[in-house]
């Protein structure tokens, strides 16, 4: 998700040098009970915004009580900002923002999913700021501009293995009068503290276990194909690979299965690295504009649905790379780049998830140039991280392809 | 090198849970010419004290005067401390923090090998705040007091592959009066910045870059041993052992090997990750005691010297470790724990380092005792977490192993 602006098919680094930078300054606890330590760790303020879904499962699993009960342990404030979309809209991080403000809260606290930690992230932005979100927005109809102050600082408590956003800065939000769906990131954004305890995934229900696994899957193999790769972020990509070939099968199939559990949300946090030092690439742009014009698609599910025509696409340029994702992915008999497609689709069957199509969502195939030309709008980036360019006729036919 | 008293030994986490915690804050730049980023990216500060060996290698290649056209291209004050012993002694810390005092340097950076660099950080801390250096060490006649203030933010440029210090928060000092050669770290003696460029790696000869070389492979094979090793730090260790075992010899054979040397740097930065998600262990404890005492003994000689005896010790209780080992360093016929000791034994052998002994550098054996007992009384954190507990005996022994 990184902005950099790279035409060249093959990476710069691969010609010239070996270069990369890295930087993830968060501080993560990962393990069962871990949770506890917001009771004793020192937080980066003395009031939290606790930012959680509009959904009920943080208080029926009584994780907002622990949460709170744990503030308290820590003699922290706290005030509770309930309303977050599954694809989080602008105007609940307004919202959130001047709630913060108005509370004189000194921290923003995300706890759940992608959503309510990518609303942290970008509450904690505008509770700093002033003006508009989409001020701050690069791409499509955001204004571009510099962000003049940090963001309140952030801590993540992740109740899902899936968006990587507790070891990155990205957080996406959607504009909802335009259907905008971008990710925005700076320094301030990474988590302060991230705590990430498997044992409050074991309530995620097999197909979300599913489309969270696989987003995690496609931030590292994004990161993995991405121009911008590096050593450090292949040593990621390739271990969260792994871990999500070996692991999601078994928590899909058995939510209470703690190892496989364990494996998935470390999986998840090493694909946040990836993004933190290589980049998505436009499979999620492409994403990002389906489920920007469709709130009710999930996003894993999304990505799933258009991952083997995408892939496909770069089976060519990228074929070294394939080869070591199809090991990666536990075949010992790999002997052409295409046998990742068959690993990958096979890891669907294997998780409950194949056969997803984007006519399951009422998506209008109708509108298939307008989602490519405004995912290449509004995420120029992540289409310029792509192993080579893709045109705007392809990604029309990586929607045909994905649609039945 | 993480103070954590831990007696068990198999480790709890393997019992009981998977769990870890992450924190390297450092943002590292990686490449050949990434030097030049010291004059185009933001420092924390205007003002540096830079902190140079008292040898004359940063002169004669040039590497000081290119940093200081780069700060002056940022905007950058300086003022030189040129004063670091290859053993550096807490006297020349106290006057580094004396010098960046009067001069109002608001950082520090240390341009060199381990050495420069982990005394910028011990100057950073002293600069900061009041009092001796040794009231705030931990061990041995150190005083154990909380340090008040963070250290001055820290920039380093490694101009060597040896110590992982930039990617670590650690600084290794000896109290000259006594010969204790202790570690110090806290979350502020992370550098802010750090810059690993291999194009200023080139010019170390060959005996240096097989020690340095040994040190950062020993950061990620005790950090792989240690009790406290976790799914994190495992990956950053095989893979900076993987890299060693393949590129060392070359960078050792042919200094001008660029491809080799920036492996070897990335190898050693990993193992800045392994220090700094897991600990080094009690063979590092052992050698600060020699080196301590006989400061013409080089760190990475030194730890060469006791290496095969100090992993005999484990070869049982650390068994299916030393096997995964072995294969990291390209051992592809591994059947048994002690193909680990044939693979190291011959990796010292292919980068000429295999033979040396203690009495080489007239170490008195006469003193073993003394010196096993001292080693365990300073950095007690270290031999804590062993695979299982040494006594003192066990220490004399492999110091007797590596006498002749």
């Amino acid at each position: 998700m990184k902005p950099i602006h790279h035409t060249l098919a093959l990476p710069v680094w691969r010609l010239i040098k070996m270069a990369y930078s890295y930087y993830m300054p968060t501080r993560i606890f990962f393990g069962e009970g871990e949770l506890n330590r917001l009771g004793t760790e020192k937080l980066p303020g003395s009031k939290a915004l606790i930012v959680l879904s509009a959904g009920n499962s943080m208080k029926r699993f009584g994780y907002l009580d622990r949460v709170k009960a744990l503030l308290e342990q820590n003699n922290t404030g706290y005030v509770v900002f309930d309303k977050i979309l599954p694809n989080p809209i602008k105007k609940h991080v307004m919202e959130g923002a001047a709630l913060a403000r108005a509370e004189g809260c000194d921290f923003v606290l995300g706890l759940g999913g992608g959503s309510s930690i990518d609303s942290a992230k970008t509450i904690a932005i505008m509770a700093a700021n002033e003006g508009d979100l989409w001020d701050y927005i690069t791409g499509g109809s955001g204004k571009g501009k510099p962000i003049p102050n940090p963001a309140l600082p952030i801590v993540a408590v992740t109740t899902t293995a899936g968006t990587g956003t507790e070891s990155d800065p990205w957080a996406v939000v959607t504009k909802e009068e335009t259907g905008e769906k971008i990710g925005i990131g700076i320094d301030a954004t990474f988590p302060a503290l991230s705590i990430v305890d498997p044992e409050l995934m074991v309530s995620v229900p097999p197909m979300l276990t599913a489309y969270q696994g696989f987003d995690a899957l496609f931030h590292s193999t994004e990161g993995y194909i991405a121009n911008i790769a590096n050593p450090i972020s292949d040593m990621y990509a390739l271990k969260a690979i792994e871990l999500v070939g070996k692991y999601l099968p078994r928590a899909v199939k058995n939510g209470e299965d703690q190892k496989a559990r364990a494996m998935v949300a470390l999986a998840n946090t090493l694909s946040g690295f990836v993004e933190s030092t290589s980049s998505c690439t436009s499979e999620h742009g492409i994403e990002h504009a389906l489920s920007g014009y469709h709130p009710d698609l999930p996003h894993g599910a999304g990505l799933i649905m258009i991952s083997l025509a995408y892939y496909k696409a770069f089976v060519d340029v990228s074929a070294d790379r394939y080869i070591t994702m199809a090991r990666a992915l536990g075949r010992t008999d790999v002997t052409k780049p295409e046998d990742f497609l068959d690993a990958l689709a096979q890891l669907q069957v294997d998780c409950g998830v194949d056969g997803l199509k984007l006519s399951d969502y009422q998506i209008d195939n109708k509108n298939f140039v307008k989602y490519a030309e405004h995912a290449m709008d509004i995420m120029p980036g992540l289409f310029a991280v792509d192993p080579r360019p893709l045109q705007v006729e392809e990604v029309v036919s990586i929607l045909r392809e994905s649609y039945r």
